[in-house]
């Protein structure tokens, strides 16, 4: 049998305990290091499941896979995925190989950031599609996003934006001369992501992420013990706040919808940069008032 | 501390071992046992952790959190919810009345629906807005779902459709006496949800739900060691398939969007009760060729 199992998003203890025990009867075991990152490293995994990982980067997912599935007809086999293995990234090709090649396969699914999002306290009812937002560089801007959450903002939808990451990438000088150096990791911070949506913003002018009225919460290490970071403001205040305020990668950013409910804010209020300037805004922009300062009725006034 | 755990989808080894952890050392552990139901019984779940669970109905989450809360700020207290806390349905009040309490909490997030759904091979992030489908009455049929995915189509987007269920209700006449029996639970099938589709796409004619012509995936107990079952095809279709065929509940549903990739139909042909009619219908109706169908360059016709 060929396991996907999701590793859900924080450390070795977020695996499932039926993920547990096919980790330790496979007789090999991969670990994704790729789409996403686990907060933890490989050494702590494999001590914790006591049983060495073998490392799968993007080369070996998606044109070594036979190798991968090699015997999973025979023995178990695990590829293991941080969140969910049809979260953000899915992972139909491998599946659809394996069943090419008559290997049974089954997926051991996990929290994913899809619904783990809902820890900032908006409803998952009311998200749109999902988002990515890649590194821009100074020639390639991509803004495909924006007419996305264009589309969600029209029906009053929330967005999940999920910022880039790059692993294992070669820079265009090793990559043309065939050389398998790799750069350091590189995870888009909040900071950069808003500065990317301000640009596009200020490009195409149509309204949609504006820096003083469009709410936004950046996310970070979602479930984690103690590092779990949640942050709430427009996207002016996010823009404003030094580095340190949203913790350590992997962010991700909602931008709030209009389909917001008193209890939504109050829930979010408590992750305010600005308390006030949070239920203003979701006040007088997103016409949603705060819980107790609903307008009286028969007021004088 | 008070802690929500996510229990998953399927059984007692979808816990995380984080989950497992709490549930060990905690004084007191509620299951909710209302919004969804496990596959297992709570004395299953209670065997495996060795401790007792206090059921935990609507009543109860939702006018005695108190009671739940006690003692929360000295010694651990765990309230378990099928899926993730914030999945289908938030747990957003109980965690209000918490921190107004001064109770520190922490949420264990897991597998939910709203990303398991995956499962089918269509991909996330061409999800719109998740929708309920309620169970209709002579007098009561509310169908603010078909605008919803109206505008899920419009971008092109699918739609799940979560499907009712009736946990621990009253009939009128014991409501309005004031009695506390009980019906027996009733969760919607995939075919009362699709002849209810039918029924508004009757009587509002917009062609959003066409019997014939659009396309959805069937889902049950995704995940399910030998249970899972994922039925693909149009409406009709789905609509003529003996009850038999989509599994045990619960059960969810998902309207395709345009958006649509030719390994996702490859993947998802897999499941469809004629594949020769799955491929045709995303041929030409949602003009998405089958992988090994494109058409030829330079064809003679």
């Amino acid at each position: 049998m060929f396991y996907l199992v999701g590793l859900g998003l924080c450390d070795e203890k977020d695996i499932t305990v039926r993920g547990l025990e096919v980790v330790k009867r496979s007789s090999r075991v991969y670990l994704e290091a790729y789409t996403s990152i686990l907060m933890v490293q490989k050494e702590r995994l494999e001590a914790f499941y006591g049983k060495e990982l073998i490392l799968a980067d993007r080369d070996m997912v998606e044109t070594e896979s036979d190798k991968i599935l090699r015997d999973a007809d025979k023995e178990d086999v695990a590829l293991l995925v941080v969140g969910d293995p049809f979260g953000a990234t899915t992972h139909t090709d491998i599946i659809l190989r394996a069943r090419s090649l008559n290997i049974p396969t089954r997926v051991i699914h996990n929290a994913s950031i899809i619904n783990a999002v809902g820890a900032c306290g908006l409803q998952l009812y009311n998200f749109g599609q999902t988002v990515s937002l890649v590194f821009f560089t100074e020639t390639w801007k991509p803004d495909s996003f924006y007419d996305r959450v264009k589309e969600n903002m029209e029906h009053g939808l929330h967005t999940l934006m999920l910022l880039d990451i790059k692993v294992k990438e070669q820079s265009e000088e090793n990559l043309a001369r065939g050389k398998k150096i790799y750069e350091p990791p590189r995870y888009m911070s909040i900071t950069q992501a808003v500065s990317q949506l301000a640009e596009i913003e200020a490009a195409r002018q149509e309204g949609i992420l504006r820096l003083d009225a469009t709410l936004a919460i950046a996310l970070s290490r979602v479930g984690g013990e103690d590092e779990q970071r949640i942050v709430c403001g427009t996207l002016a205040e996010l823009l404003d706040q030094p580095p340190e305020v949203f913790g350590e990668p992997l962010h991700s950013l909602v931008i709030v919808g209009k389909r917001l409910h008193p209890l939504e804010v109050q829930y979010a209020g408590a992750y305010a940069v600005d308390p006030k300037s949070w239920r203003d805004v979701a006040r007088h922009v997103y016409k949603c008032p705060y819980p107790g300062h609903r307008r009286r009725k028969h007021s004088p006034s």
